[in-house]
């Protein structure tokens, strides 16, 4: 691993020094498990207990908060941003092999960029063109017609099907699938009792730049326009968007959420883990869903939307739960104990 | 793409043709995107406003619509359906490239049907048996002993362990797992404070005729008797079907949703999205079942079935989740008024 | 496959025979389809009436049971755990061909001990060490640096990402996904409206002995430290494990759970399908989680928790949602009339 002195690390990340700027490091830790040798960082002054405990060799910090260490400091106005920049310096992720390795598929008419680097057993098919610098992980596969931008990073196993399009600096994890067919079923009774006909998908999926997409994670192609991830979404493990769909730029996803077909979700929301989006709506920018919580109709004001059942002993919510079948009757109760009342 | 005027389209749809039948198109839009060399649709006349304002060149329209727009039109009584066979014809998904690629690995056992496509680093396994004009995509798995019917397409990355059976048409779509254990566990007290005990899984998957499984869609292998799924069924993305279970002809599942093992879901049902169907339990024909709802006991009558908590403002929720915690007192606080009300 | 009579299984599982102990059978089926030269089984006397009624040509049944019925039996203490040492006797799994197949990848540096199985297109990187003994599934990617210990089983198309630990007899099924990066943002101010940067993961993911991860499975590794899997856990199809989570030992977790970041379950635990473990809390050991529920607070007494939304009919729901809407107004109207009364 890189090891850098903690000038060298401001020189990256600006921000001021305190302590001995000399100090060297090669690696990150959490406070609790840094070694000496390692960069550690806090978020606000709730940690600092943790943080004068801890053995890291160096702390980045909140600004200010640097005179309450003792261990040397790099103090800037975002830790976490900064932090993250500096664990790419010190650890960055392994890439792949340099070149094209021998067991690729590639087709003939596939436009590769300079400097590609693409895994063993990786398939790119017929008119696939691929930016400058991506990496393509082992037994990915690039349908045809695809388009990549510059320095996307697709990991191993990832697919996307004929015809997508990725802007620049996408990432795919593992087991992501792009571009598969929507669910979409006409009713056909033609024949007895009725059955489903399969609507072809002939839309595409789009994802600009800087679009991140976890694994397992599943955007299916539009049915006839595309399916549109704007740029900078980012999107955890085991999501699914359904066709048709466009999420707004800047806006995170937590994971096994779902967002059902033809709905729209604003720039910068914030939308929990499990979240799910029934089909045809729209939420505005801004908006936070709960993790857990279904979204049954358009969100038009920026805010924090929940619906969650709160969690009790399994012996207490089976009471509840019988009451929450009779609600209306409890309503009912309630309306006529004020009638009688008025009448007193 | 194919080229085709509304009566060579007529030819194959069937329906009336309203304006110029020679009207040529080579593709398919929504009515806001078409242009003049596009054909699009509409299914009510809640879309007459869209259509009317639409470039497409062409649409097909529900009966007796026709008489009030200017375009090009084939009137047909289910346009839905005739779309998706409209579809078909002028944008047909791209298949495989024919016959199979020099870097598929096939079982000198496997038996190979006609005009079967297989792609790059596909796996075919001892004694698999794949049937007439089958696509099976890039590196797709068919473990030992699988049987395909004729004409299914298995896109890239698909897996069918061993054993399981699949009919005819059958789709895939990538990441599908078709055949793996059911979460089959014995709790053994045999060692100190005990451990579960992996109960091997000794049945198959079998999937009837028509069946199309969406991406990441999981099916597992029956512990004992099979899992079934039957003659149409359409699997969503994202779906988890455990062990033992059968779902009924022409059942639709939408994504995310779960079927808990040896529960059967009957024919013609339809499962919302993320909908959680608990274990050993039956659900008759013709049921729907709401998105995100929950079903914990066997459903004996077709209708529609809910549990979904309805979606409140965050600060409105937490009074409202407080209360629920508190339901079964509210009830006896209503109770206690009813009492001395009467009392009165 | 294996045929042994009823005194060979005794020799292996223990019991008592009761009937003819040379009755010999080649397989395991469900009371209902079993043949007379398969084995079954029964869990408790609730199963009598199918038992009898069973073709089964032996039968392990609960010690005290085995009178009650007609077909040769095997007598044990624990009949779960019996047949499943049964299943694996008499129709065991098939394993992989012997050796690596030519396809395979495997990187120059990699340690590969004794008697392991590589299959077809599989990808082992730098540095990896795969212990004696594990079958590595077709098109399965093993990255630089991870360890594997001894007897674990890849199915096809599983993925480790670099620098992950497993255990002895690991079992992983096809899609699992070990080692993707957590979803670790920082907000970034730097430019115009902000943006989501991506923290780099670098920490691992722990498998230690005999954990099985399910199909499409994944769990991500720690953003600084390790994310761990403890002895012993079963994990279902479809699950999310995110970063920095620690599950105890012997828990088991039921397909479509998510459970969020550095959020810790404890040993002994079982956790319902589609459950949800909201991020950062803590779940103490011996505790259940209905399937459905969302766990948003700390557990720190063993039990069994639930939130569910009870199942009802649409139409009766819709009444209830819209008090569930206005519970808070219900609860200041029960309020009033008790003030009321108490004025009266």
């Amino acid at each position: 691993m890189p090891a850098l002195t903690l000038a060298e690390l401001q020189a990256h990340l600006g921000g001021t020094i305190r302590g001995d700027a000399n100090t060297r490091i090669n690696g990150v830790a959490s406070l609790l498990h840094a070694e000496p040798h390692q960069l550690s960082f806090l978020l606000s002054s709730k940690y600092l207990v943790q943080a004068r405990a801890s053995a890291a060799g160096a702390l980045i910090v909140p600004d200010a908060l640097d005179a309450e260490l003792l261990q040397p400091c790099l103090a800037v106005a975002n830790p976490h941003a900064s932090f993250a920049r500096a664990v790419a310096l010190l650890q960055p992720e392994p890439l792949l092999e340099p070149g094209i390795h021998a067991s690729a598929v590639i087709a003939e008419d596939a436009v590769i960029g300079a400097e590609v680097c693409i895994g063993p057993g990786a398939v790119i098919g017929s008119g696939a063109n691929i930016g400058a610098r991506c990496q393509i992980g082992a037994l990915s596969v690039i349908g045809p017609g695809v388009k990549l931008g510059e320095d996307c990073f697709l990991h191993a196993r990832a697919v996307v099907q004929h015809g997508c399009i990725l802007g620049n600096r996408v990432i795919l994890h593992p087991g992501a699938v792009i571009g598969a067919d929507g669910f979409g079923l006409a009713w056909d009774k033609s024949i007895e009792g009725g059955r489903w006909l399969k609507v072809p998908q002939a839309g595409r999926v789009i994802l600009e730049d800087d679009v991140e997409v976890g694994a397992n994670t599943c955007i299916d192609r539009g049915a006839l326009d595309d399916t549109v991830i704007e740029t900078g979404v980012k999107l955890d493990n085991q999501i699914q968007i359904a066709h048709n769909c466009r999420i707004g730029r800047h806006t995170a996803i937590a994971a096994c959420a779902g967002v059902a077909g033809s709905s729209t979700i604003g720039a910068y929301c914030q939308i929990g883990g499990a979240a799910l989006i029934q089909g045809h709506i729209d939420i505005c920018d801004r908006v936070t869903v709960s993790a857990g919580t279904f979204v049954t109709k358009t969100i038009r004001e920026p805010g924090v939307y929940t619906s969650v059942q709160p969690l009790m002993k399994h012996e207490d919510w089976k009471h509840n739960a019988a009451h929450l079948r009779h609600l209306d009757a409890l309503v009912r109760r309630v309306k006529a104990l004020e009638e009688k009342l008025k009448d007193n």
